[in-house]
């Protein structure tokens, strides 16, 4: 391991020119004019992987190819096999004109690369596959069989993982995937996440007359159907934040002491989280902190309201339709079916005869959970805890990473979320940055974490 | 009179003609290429009032010219002056591809004149200018002066009318102003609007997080803007359809029974509205009809409702922020500012301290009534009943005419809302139609009433 730690070390500046050259490939998957970028992308990805000593080769999907690279197997012996998963595409960056630097173009400040893709996700697997070369190119025997899914279609669904998981799925079985593609409080706090929320997607329209109204001529002896809306929105939440919908914390897994302990430890105060977000208060369910509250608590959110008129002034109508689009967050022990039936059936319950409801389904996805205390997960802990010399704190995220579920269902094996990213990286946004010592510390956690694995 | 009844029916094909050169102008008010088309239409009609034997002038505004024309005065004689308003600018044709023929292109099928401004309100008002013409050239004379005023800018606001009305103070100094420019409900039931609501509009925007946030990663741990301004609006209404704000029907004079019976007498039966409105039931304020709550009670409408993501699928966010357009009807002897407070007051007490709340205040209009007992009210039924040969009903209309309070108030005036459109005329919509019994019908309705109003 000496060797593996000192070849890292000598070797930044390198890994810095290589992560630029990664960077340039514009590889905007939501955007089709982007595709010979991505092509390109990935034609550099196998390359590399050769380059440092796996095999790797393109695996063609009906939409952008997948990396597949592997470490040396070694005939005789019988070494644990994980996954490490990753994406080489990147979101779009418009708007464009908010970039201090241009997306493509990656430009060094301090300890800070601003790219577009460089924390989301190219820095992190990049650090991964950086600590796998200083393995071969150190001849330091690996203690388990690695396989690198490098993916071009995460930013837009990851369409075509599902099909790919079940047609490779003799190739890829493996004991746990590796994915580093969430992020950290901040350098003090190396963290494994160990939780996700799910999730359900709506959206309800309740029709009224069949097209908008004279407000003058025909106000008051209508049912106006935004103020049915609002009414029957109102019906879902009291006023201290609690889901009012009956059945909807239903399988919602009470917090364990460790849980309570471990999310405590998260090191964002309320002070400062209420002035990161721009609120007059933080508010949410009572009995729950505010970061239990966006983590380990069933939600239900407005994410859109549509009704009428919305231009400038005034334009006197009863509108004809008012919509909501909705999401609700389910936590581990939720089935995103049952929560479904609950709220559409107390919705259906309450709303008025003067309107008629029409209900769109959109998405469902199950929470997500590995023990903290498994074998792999403690594995984990430790590498974290070498790299970054801190004791590393169990995050439970309240996002949804569908990858993890599929991960779980075509391959029976749970994943290791360790992220690398900061929470003021922008992805998504303009001036997508990644820190260098992220960049280090993971290669260095990435090290470690193989030995920790294989000694298992 | 006999001669002017004889005048009137010998001249139909001529007076449809004219009729028909008049609505050829595309005097598109809201729509600045048409300006040379309001020009012309507007030096039409002062030809067209001349050749007829009156004295007509344009008066120049800020926006488009008022056409203002006169009865022939008499040196010795005292007799009431009246003002006749009618507006010679129509509504946008948008969208096109909705009328069966071009809009300025009049077209006759049946007794109906398809045409844009063909009863908005270009045959309203040419229907007195006919009457006027019949008096003058059988040289019977005519019991009142006259001065018709025309605007060019009604469908947009009217704004330079308040300026003209004081300006020419003196001249326009009369007994009342005729209006026609509303409906009746059919042919059967000519009628006189002796009452208008008044009207406040405002919006509220409910401010929570300083941007959109990810649902997942902070929905819980914040109030979501989208839900408090449902839980707001919901606190405004019952179940039932009455209004819970503290004050909102301060004022509004309870029914006479004259105005019950009148209402009662309302040719649209409940099933027919329903099946009009296209609504699976009618909704509204308990105690009153559906007639009543659309004309005589004060309503609380939510014209818009806009918020965070309105596109296709799903957007996992906590919206930015809420809002909500609102109207609010009156009724006579309910102050808009009074009103206005008494709903702010509410909204403000409602609004949860988890958001900012900012509110734009829009027009106000007082709600307008003219007592149905009035000598000049009831010289308008008997002119109706001699015209249509059927007893005139009383209408209390749901919609506010604004021009109404700018004669009140500059002029001291009432008016006489005397409409000759139909229901289903379709003003302001594509394939505007005009009645021709209306318009021939509303040529006598005017011509007995000047031998009405001028006997008082």
């Amino acid at each position: 391991m000496k060797e593996v730690l000192k070849y890292l070390k000598a070797n930044q500046d390198r890994f810095l020119e290589e992560l630029y050259e990664y960077l340039r490939f514009a590889s905007v998957s939501a955007q089709p004019q982007h595709k010979p970028d991505l092509e390109q992308c990935a034609g550099w990805l196998v390359r590399h992987c050769k380059k440092i000593g796996m095999t790797a080769r393109l695996v063609a999907t009906n939409g952008h190819p997948i990396v597949v690279a592997r470490t040396p197997r070694s005939e005789h012996s019988r070494r644990p096999h994980f996954i490490v998963y990753g994406h080489y595409d990147v979101q779009p960056v418009e708007p464009l004109d908010l970039w201090i630097s241009p997306p493509f173009e990656p430009r060094k400040k301090g300890r800070q690369i601003f790219a577009r893709g460089s924390t989301d996700n190219k820095g992190q697997n990049f650090a991964h596959l950086k600590a796998v070369e200083a393995y071969l190119k150190t001849n330091t025997p690996l203690p388990c069989d690695l396989t690198f899914v490098l993916e071009g279609e995460e930013e837009v669904g990851s369409a075509h993982l599902d099909s790919f998981l079940k047609k490779h799925r003799r190739e890829l079985a493996c004991r746990a995937v590796v994915v580093s593609d969430t992020g950290i409080p901040d350098l003090d706090h190396p963290a494994l996440t160990c939780a996700l929320r799910g999730i359900i997607a709506f959206e309800i329209t309740l029709f009224g007359p069949a097209r908008d109204l004279h407000s003058g001529g025909f106000g008051g002896a209508v049912e106006n159907p935004a103020m049915a809306l609002a009414r029957l929105l109102a019906t879902v939440r009291d006023d201290h934040g609690k889901i009012l919908i009956p059945g909807f914390y239903d399988g919602a897994q009470a917090l364990t002491r460790l849980e309570r302990r471990q999310s405590a430890r998260y090191p964002l105060s309320d002070a400062h989280l209420k002035k990161m977000l721009g609120v007059t208060r933080l508010f949410g369910e009572p009995g729950y902190t505010a970061t239990e509250r966006r983590s380990v608590r069933p939600t239900f959110e407005i994410n859109g309201l549509t009704s009428g008129y919305q231009g400038e002034g005034t334009k006197t109508i009863v509108p004809a339709w008012a919509r909501a689009k909705i999401t609700c967050r389910l936590v581990p022990g939720q089935k995103p079916d049952q929560i479904r039936k609950v709220v559409l059936r107390h919705l259906k319950k309450n709303c008025p005869d003067t309107v008629r409801m029409e209900i769109e389904a959109g998405h469902g996805a199950d929470a997500y959970l590995v023990q903290p205390d498994s074998p792999t997960a403690q594995a984990a802990l430790r590498a974290l805890e070498m790299a970054f010399h801190r004791k590393p704190i169990l995050l439970r995220e309240g996002g949804s990473i569908p990858i993890v579920n599929q991960f779980k269902k075509c391959l029976g094996a749970d994943s290791l979320l360790l992220g690398l990213g900061l929470p003021d990286d922008n992805a998504h946004s303009p001036n997508e940055k990644f820190d260098l010592d992220c960049f280090e510390k993971g290669q260095v956690m990435s090290a470690h974490l193989w030995q920790e694995l294989g000694a298992l």
